[in-house]
């Protein structure tokens, strides 16, 4: 079975590309190949509290080359989605420096006080303070809407399962009563229509390449794109099989896109 | 009305003693005069964040002499139902240092990793990290039995309310699928009959009073304690008024109390 008119990878990054601060096994040499075959690539992850340029930097640290456009992540597509639903609207973040970075990069308002916010702004924060958590919950409880970059439990981390967004989100919405009102992140349309856009291409000539069935499978049978399950990150082969949804294909890594890249070689020669 | 046999007060201290750091006006000579009278005393709380030498300290700088016998926090508690019921049980702690202490100095063995823990022991954490919400994640997936000080979802605190415990519990209970297993604090009995143990004396001949209808009140109805409730919390008047479980009296602050020792005095001579 080739890439049968497969021009455009939708790859996720947790997981699929690295594990924590490691590079997958493979991965590298996996890209080179990807990119020596002329197939555009966006990279689509549900980390918000990444910019755009940091996680450029630690692309580049493991030999993956990437352009700043060839990224798509929740803290870029939040600042898209407020900029073009409320442009007036300010918003209070609760989440790592490379939230705070990504939307000041991109000409969002922040509130000055958490009681001032029309948006609360959640992603995972792993420098959090009670502090941070207060004014996040004083700004949810004032009459902020919630837009969450994702809702995951957990996430692979160095040292395992880590524990994710949905922490702090629970956290909120227990203690305030508020509920969330957007999730921006995979597998939502939002993900899907800036992967699609950055590639300029239709759904039909993609592919979604990820680890986890509820966001990067589930984000391409929305979106009309076929998918690829790797097993390198949180997901195994009895959960891929089972899936109501299943992928088109399940590989061990990504590593396994290299066979079909020689089969589409030779098919075309 | 006066006091009629009541020999023992058993005293909230958030939103009844003090706000914050701040103690509530009136209360330092309302003690003076309750010592006077020779009623016995307790202050019952449900902070888990702080050690009983902690809270002595505390009401000492506000003029408010306490024994150490005299308070009763959800970590001593929490210390005494782990002895008492699994006293072989190795247990995590997420909170502040005062539960550390607390725990420590009662002899709770402590698990040396969270994968190794029987119990996890969740309180209020004002200095919590991204790596211990993580390790108490850990010890909750791995099958630690939930304890926790108390439910509460805010606080009285200097700004305003405050997120309190039931944040972190939410975002464990969440992110784990683990469920609560003890809950410590008021209106538990293991409080009441904490606070009655410590007065020597039978719940008829006691009053509770405090600022919170679902904790202090509801404690005083459940244990067959007379109740009041004071204004100077988290509770209006109109609350209180319509309150299911009606307490006894309800009072501006405990200040009110001077009248009913007055007029006992008065019916006394």
């Amino acid at each position: 079975m080739a890439l049968n008119g497969i021009d455009g990878l939708i790859i996720d990054l947790d997981g699929t590309i690295y594990l924590g601060s490691q590079a997958i096994e493979g991965a590298k040499e996996t890209m080179e190949h990807i990119r020596a075959a002329g197939i555009k690539v966006v990279f689509l992850s549900n980390r918000g509290n990444y910019s755009r340029r940091m996680c450029q930097e630690k692309l580049e640290a493991m030999g993956i080359p990437a352009a700043a456009e060839e990224i798509i992540l929740t803290s870029s597509v939040t600042a898209t989605y407020l900029l073009e639903n409320e442009p007036d609207g300010k918003a209070w973040l609760f989440g790592d420096e490379g939230l705070h970075e990504e939307l000041r990069s991109h000409g969002v308002q922040l509130a000055a006080k958490p009681e001032e916010a029309d948006w609360l702004v959640i992603t995972l924060h792993e420098s959090l303070t009670y502090a941070e958590l207060n004014d996040a919950f004083r700004a949810a409880r004032s009459g902020a809407k919630l837009i969450v970059t994702n809702e995951d439990k957990t996430f692979p981390g160095d040292g395992g399962e880590c524990i994710d967004v949905g922490a702090t989100i629970a956290a909120i919405v227990h203690t305030t009563g508020a509920e969330v009102s957007v999730v921006v992140g995979k597998p939502s349309a939002y993900m899907a229509n800036a992967a699609l856009r950055a590639l300029d291409l239709p759904p039909e000539r993609c592919l979604v390449i990820g680890d986890s069935l509820h966001s990067d499978i589930a984000l391409g049978k929305r979106a009309g794109i076929r998918t690829a399950l790797v097993l390198s990150g949180s997901t195994t082969r009895e959960r891929g099989e089972a899936a109501e949804e299943r992928p088109d294909f399940i590989w061990d890594s990504i590593s396994d896109i290299r066979t079909l890249l020689q089969s589409d070689k030779e098919e075309r020669q």
